[in-house]
């Protein structure tokens, strides 16, 4: 050990001896790795089995905010947090949309021409050098034009991403060799209609012009806690049950399935103890249908009055542990950024990092 | 001084320097408190006088998040911030309830059997470790099945905690020295009924198994800013009066004041000019039925529309003084390790903390 | 380069190297300042023209807090926070008002007779203290009784700060040479009665008391944003359009001009789509009534449903072009200290001051 690794040990030494202590202990933590020592103790004492979960191992990337703050981020901070992603075992990204009515990633000449607003940067561009960088697989979010969320009709979506498909594919998705995938962004629960027909118009376009590669969806179950981020209320007593789930999303995969390959229930509008019942029927219907069967693992914590921080550990944990019961076959987070990362704007999203790492053996 | 404290100083030195500091004052602050510097300006202008209020020398543990978003501590930062709470002079830890709804903070026998889910680490143990540690006294906080926040109805809190006492005292309570006292979590104001009943029942039950150990409450006044946590309303109107509030803690108090040691009413309902006419009530009923008069000296804001983040140190400081003045017995607060700890989530946080310390010249 | 320089900079550079990083961005990239490198990466690829916007030459001080949770920072950390002003340009501090209902910021034998609390700190004299240490123009803004809000009528308004501005001037205004103007802090919108003669009083006795020093406004545009902080929603369909606004404003303008030297209406109650619209508008009713025309660039996000956080850096860049395109003469924030500086308690500010440097080339 030379005289400065001295100096700098000592000086976390003594930080880590003061009571008064003002860094907190996601800090501190997070520089003791770089030495080689664990960031939490190894006396930890669990007392139900590690690693009984699914892991995570893929992120949204929410550089569009919908209703999560932003977190101003430049190319410095964005290309650390990649790292810290592929530390824990994240191999693929997901640009959640790739804009939202007028706010936009890439320049787009069609959404430009639109009316929509030019990004200081290209995020896009940025996004899947990173992915190169880092050996990660980038899927890329379609366009989000809110006008489905005001009118209910996708067929706006549908119109807006025959192009912004098109121009993504010949502008990035052949210039970048971690351009892996497409995530058809529209949110959809039991209700929607015409979502059968704008999914399988949106995933056949994005197979053909990409030569097959895969597309996968997110929707949410409509759930108790399926309520919208700005009420003042935190469930809903009109929630759907496990059988019209089941009904509905049969109907809904049988409609899709040769144009999507995989399907990501968020996994956060329903009760703990539901878990395995609408966990087991997705499985069924993804076998079924021959689809891969992904859960979006939640990091936030939907059952605050703060919309929305990280989520308590043991919740996550639950959720990972009924995925792995379920035979799911790949784990995805909305999303690592704001939620999971040690860099984090919310420091309880690095005590989040360290207590997966802990629970994985990481 | 060898060298290597002079890098450290100096590195810090340098820290403090920069106009374009990124490093919160809090952190240098907390720094500086090791080599013996004071971690604020020595020439802060008080125009108040200094140390004229109620110290806290206690605070609630909320490990089973109610409406606090969780920091994801491991043993670690727990530790931590016991010593950070030691060092203001916190003497008494609460553990503010043992499990809510099917979340629970150790491996209870009867409650698992009932469906609530194992917890990674027991939470209670460690606490109960932490505290003969550091020489404070745990008080153990029942548990809430939520259905009296569902029912209205108390008679389920009483059942399901005629288990878990006996099988806390047993399995813990005998084991842990700093295992000291009850808390009774049920949170009431004036309207409940069967209130009486139910916290005589428990009280009893917990003096009973402990050969009497202290048990105190912790209501809350139905002031104007009882409003829900989730609600769009900062305030109501149909606020209680201090008359009735007498009235009908007089009649609650009569009926409970054998098994209850201390009631510590929550002082963020009723606005700051309010507080001198409620507390003297409050000391009153108190001294009338040989109880302790607390105060539960909330250290969140209550009128802003994030809720919750750390309150003003002024706010603070106006409760605290109102309770000295009322001669108040003891100040507690929900709670340290969100709204005053160094190493909070929050870093308003250690700047009161800071502020506090100032204060009270410690 | 001494060997405890190369020591904090070998320390520095292991702290970035390392994968599980767990100190901010933010918090890095501010220490390398101070060694003259650049707080962002030097190949962030803008692809739109930097240094196109109005710059932000002035702030508020949310020291009363309304909305706003404090950061309980003491002197030590203003002074630090006035520097990070000075570093990008800001040369104007406006407290936002000097109390709000029972609380203020400075020791009022006026205020303080009607039953409002002492402050632990003369704030304004801190303010005002630290305005002339660095070299800026102070405003003061005058007291907010809460009143007008409750019953819509201003007259409370006037009535108070009768006193508060002889009192203020007298006793501050004259000592420090910072003292460069006032703020008349009331906030309407085209709705208020009564307000033009309101604002007439009080401007003009600010004018007469201190000879003649600059008064100016911030009302807020009704548009469709203009919804209460706690409610539920996030916009409103009754907006007022672009002529109504025009008319409304003309009327006010013709009856304030005399004694309100400049208007900064705040930008973030309308779409960004629509700020060339009403800026337009806004800068030619400015320079028909000889008033100058300012913009109160909020940094904070109206769109998210917390209520609130720092707004991500292009929405800001989108209001600062447009003010620039509109030939506006100054701009201000609402405020620094929360949503943009490096210290903040939300490390997104931070990270948004860093992004605005990058823009501005600072």
């Amino acid at each position: 050990m030379n005289n400065k690794e001295d100096s700098r040990r000592n000086f976390l030494k003594k930080l880590g001896a003061t009571s008064a202590l003002a860094i907190t202990g996601t800090q501190l933590l997070g520089q003791s790795v770089e030495s080689g020592l664990r960031p939490y103790s190894a006396s930890e004492n669990y007392i139900i089995p590690r690693e009984n979960g699914l892991k995570i191992t893929g992120t949204f990337l929410d550089e569009i905010s919908h209703d999560i703050p932003h977190q101003n981020w430049g190319e410095r901070e964005w290309d650390a947090d990649f790292q810290h992603m592929k530390a824990i075992g994240i191999d693929t990204v997901i640009m959640i949309r790739s804009g939202y009515r007028k706010f936009i990633t890439y320049p787009s000449a069609y959404l430009l021409k639109k009316g929509c607003y030019k990004p200081s940067v290209d995020t896009l561009e940025l996004f899947l050098r990173l992915a190169d960088k880092y050996g990660m697989k980038f899927y890329f979010g379609l366009y989000d034009s809110g006008n489905y969320w005001d009118t209910g009709d996708m067929k706006y979506e549908v119109e807006d991403n025959k192009y912004v498909i098109d121009e993504v594919w010949k502008n990035y998705g052949r210039r970048f060799k971690s351009f892996q995938g497409w995530y058809i962004s529209g949110e959809i629960s039991r209700k929607t209609k015409g979502a059968i027909g704008a999914f399988h118009t949106m995933g056949k376009q994005c197979k053909d012009v990409s030569n097959g590669l895969p597309t996968f969806i997110s929707p949410w179950i409509d759930g108790k806690k399926a309520v919208e981020a700005a009420s003042d209320s935190l469930t809903k007593n009109n929630a759907v049950s496990v059988q019209q789930h089941k009904e509905e999303w049969d109907e809904i995969f049988d409609g899709i399935h040769d144009v999507v390959d995989a399907c990501a229930f968020q996994d956060g509008h329903i009760d703990y103890d539901e878990l395995d019942a609408f966990f087991s029927v997705n499985k069924e219907l993804a076998q079924k249908y021959h689809m891969e069967c992904w859960t979006n693992a939640e990091t936030f914590d939907r059952d605050m009055p703060i919309r929305f921080l990280p989520i308590k550990f043991d919740k996550l944990r639950l959720k990972l542990e009924a995925a792995k019961r379920a035979g799911y076959d790949k784990g995805i987070t909305f999303e690592f950024s704001h939620f999971m990362s040690p860099q984090s704007s919310y420091p309880q999203a690095g005590h989040l990092y360290n207590r997966y790492r802990e629970y994985f053996n990481i």
